[in-house]
């Protein structure tokens, strides 16, 4: 198997070249670890949101929707504890001025020797310049971006753009809970941007100052809670198994009590096997137990009560909650990465070559279907644009006549097609179309009018 | 039928009883003019994105998607003109201190009297304290948000929230090109966040410093510019008309040529019926010939070539810009306030009473199906809380036992459901349930396995 470093090598060149995530502002020479998605890109961005919207919210009665703005309201942050706490610990190396978190320097010290550095930052090396012992003392550097509303730029229109979606979830509590009807145990997702001013951003789009969330507080009775946090620890694992991670790529991180944040009762992390320089593992997904702490810090802070009244035993009582908090990006890169595979394939003159493939789970698939007329020829092509119409009321599809057969099977191996539809000179004659499936290459000889149903049956869940 | 303006207030107090739509940071106090979308608002934002979506890209072969950052290269907005001239005309009220934008003061007056006013603002009389002329010489004032990235809140880290989506889709015309081996004509679609300081927020959620665009460029060969840009007119129009809009509350609004924005030659706005205060229609979707002034204006800011080579006729142009530029916002509100109807209905005595439902259009509706049984016996609502499961893999779906079934129906009828499922006494001895459809209150009876078959015939598209 290919390093893993490799890999993500492989997948960013992939990116630019067939537009599934680009550089951002290239042409202006870029902004820092800033990444737009193209076509291709926007497509399985979409697809990765939708399944987890239909995994946590639609697929399940006890999970309602919400969207909340980026820009709210600052004294939500204040009471969260985000314009106090949400700080990274910045440091520099003082021979060649590279910016790093201490907490990260420290953790990739730790994953490669077993334990933490005796002396903090005096014993670990810079990669950058291979200086040791030369970082800065820690300083606390705010992560929040802020932004002034209004027509004059002072302290009464300072707001702060989001750095997590949840609390505006917290603050909607009573409101969704009230109008959606709701008894505590329920939950409520989100999926959008969040924002933060990251010290060291990179990693392709790994980090990211700007970056989208899909994150769910799932509300409980205390006493339940611990039991309702392992539940969602091995749901959340499982969403990614069934979407086709292989298992030996992901892993779980419990993060020591005295790390935990200042809300979290526990949090376990799952990871991922990125290969990243420093650090082969990265956090996918964080799932904490908040316990009632933001509940408690909004209630206290508005003087709004967020408890839950239970009707059956006549109990009030602030809720836990469970918070499993993914990134679209990470799970981005994460299904990329997974799917990225080489293998030996005949080209065009029967010779064995390197085939590229994406093998994507086909409900994360950006095109579902390619439909390729054998030739540029008259009648084929007309024929081929009529079939992709047709299956385009269901399916993303591309049409794609632009070069001989073989290389047009190649591109859309490449960007994870899972299905290719080719129309040839039988199909004039006997109304048939060969379907050839990308993993097995293996071709079927279906009826033009069997083509949707066929297809239907495979795509399921798409 | 009722007047406008009613049918807002009345809109606007279901959104928040039904959870619809709720004021943002509420607990707060509340933040200007922002609004937070509830368990069912965002369901029907989806709903409204995903058919803007399947309409105008994956349903067509000549165009593809993108999702550019909304912190772009600070050059990005120079290059464009907006840090220089996206400003509004800031005048204010010298005896209540109320703020408006000169220009909407001007545009009332102009759609009350027919003509514009005489001596400008000298004219014009403040609506909030009834002054005449007291209006301050008006202020050019930046509609650009900005923040600041990286440790230092200096020139160095500034940059804009985007304004409009649209320029990250000029600045990636090339990669598009390329990538997704496209040739002129074609469009690039995007959905997104954008943000403007607005003066004026207000009128719900119609105008928001937060909103969301859906924008599409399309590059035209310079000459075939007039004939896309009509085409493009008609077909965006087709599309609300297509949704449910209604024809009398929708008009085309043709922009006076002195009154054109910097980069347009042609600008048509839809508009709608809001029925405003001082402003019965309200602008839904501005349809601009955008010309090649932002390609050009990139081409010259970043020394890149931003053209088109036509291979077949061996010419290099900057290609044209015909924009469809919707709010998701806004249309939204327009599919609310359309669907808003009061009529007569039996309630539970067989007295008539009024009944209020959004007759929204299937493909938007928040909720697809509602699945209740008749009363909480211990046998009906197992069996429907099972038929709610299966049908959940397929549609958003709810499960209600909470009350009469009267009354349970008048709730879907609010939320704008087209179905609701019975399964009553009856089920557990024929296995047939009844089905209700929202509009007509027609009722069928339907044998449980043929359910699935049923709604997928009448939810097409969904």
């Amino acid at each position: 198997m290919a390093r893993r470093s490799d890999v993500m090598e492989k997948i960013v060149s992939l990116s630019q070249k067939r537009g599934i995530v680009f550089p951002s502002s290239e042409i202006y020479g870029g902004l820092r670890a800033s990444w737009d998605y193209g076509p291709l890109g926007i497509e399985l961005k979409n697809n990765v949101k939708r399944q987890w919207w239909k995994s946590m919210v639609q697929g399940r009665d006890d999970v309602v929707g919400l969207d909340s703005c980026v820009i709210l309201n600052r004294e939500v942050w204040e009471a969260s504890g985000h314009v106090q706490t949400f700080t990274d610990p910045l440091t520099e190396c003082q021979n060649c001025h590279k910016r790093y978190r201490a907490d990260h320097l420290e953790e990739a010290y730790e994953e490669k020797h077993g334990r933490p550095p005796e002396h903090g930052l005096a014993d670990l090396t810079c990669v950058n310049c291979g200086t040791k012992g030369a970082f800065t003392e820690p300083k606390q550097f705010s992560g929040l971006l802020k932004t002034y509303l209004g027509p004059v730029e002072d302290a009464s229109g300072l707001a702060y753009l989001r750095p997590e979606t949840a609390q505006g979830i917290f603050i909607n509590y009573k409101n969704v809970e009230q109008a959606a009807r709701r008894k505590v145990p329920f939950g409520i997702g989100q999926i959008g941007k969040s924002f933060r001013n990251e010290i060291t951003p990179g990693n392709f789009i790994f980090r990211t100052r700007e970056f989208e969330q899909m994150e769910m507080e799932f509300f409980v009775q205390p006493g339940t809670d611990e039991e309702w946090h392992q539940y969602w620890i091995d749901t959340r694992m499982a969403w990614y198994r069934d979407l086709g991670i292989r298992e030996e790529n992901l892993r779980f991180y419990e993060h020591a009590k005295e790390k935990l944040s200042h809300y979290s009762k526990r949090t376990v992390d799952i990871e991922y096997r990125f290969g990243f320089q420093g650090s082969e593992w990265g956090e996918l997904e964080g799932i904490a137990n908040r316990t009632d702490y933001d509940l408690n810090a909004h209630s206290a802070a508005s003087g709004k009560e967020l408890n839950f009244f239970d009707q059956a035993s006549g109990e009030r009582y602030t809720p836990f909650v469970i918070e499993p908090a993914a990134g679209v990006d990470r799970a981005m890169l994460t299904f990329l990465m997974d799917a990225y595979t080489e293998d030996q394939a005949p080209n065009a003159k029967g010779q064995m070559e390197t085939r590229i493939s994406l093998r994507l789970d086909p409900r994360l698939a950006p095109v579902k279907v390619a439909v390729l007329p054998l030739s540029r020829n008259t009648d084929l092509s007309p024929k081929a644009r009529d079939l992709a119409a047709r299956l385009r009321k269901h399916w993303n599809v591309e049409f794609d006549d632009a070069s001989g057969i073989g290389r047009r099977y190649r591109r859309q191996d490449e960007i994870g097609t899972p299905f290719c539809v080719t129309v040839d000179f039988d199909t004039l004659e006997d109304q048939t179309v060969t379907i050839r499936e990308r993993d097995s290459m293996k071709q079927e000889r279906i009826s033009l009018d069997q083509v949707e149903g066929f297809l239907a049956a495979q795509l399921i869940g798409c």
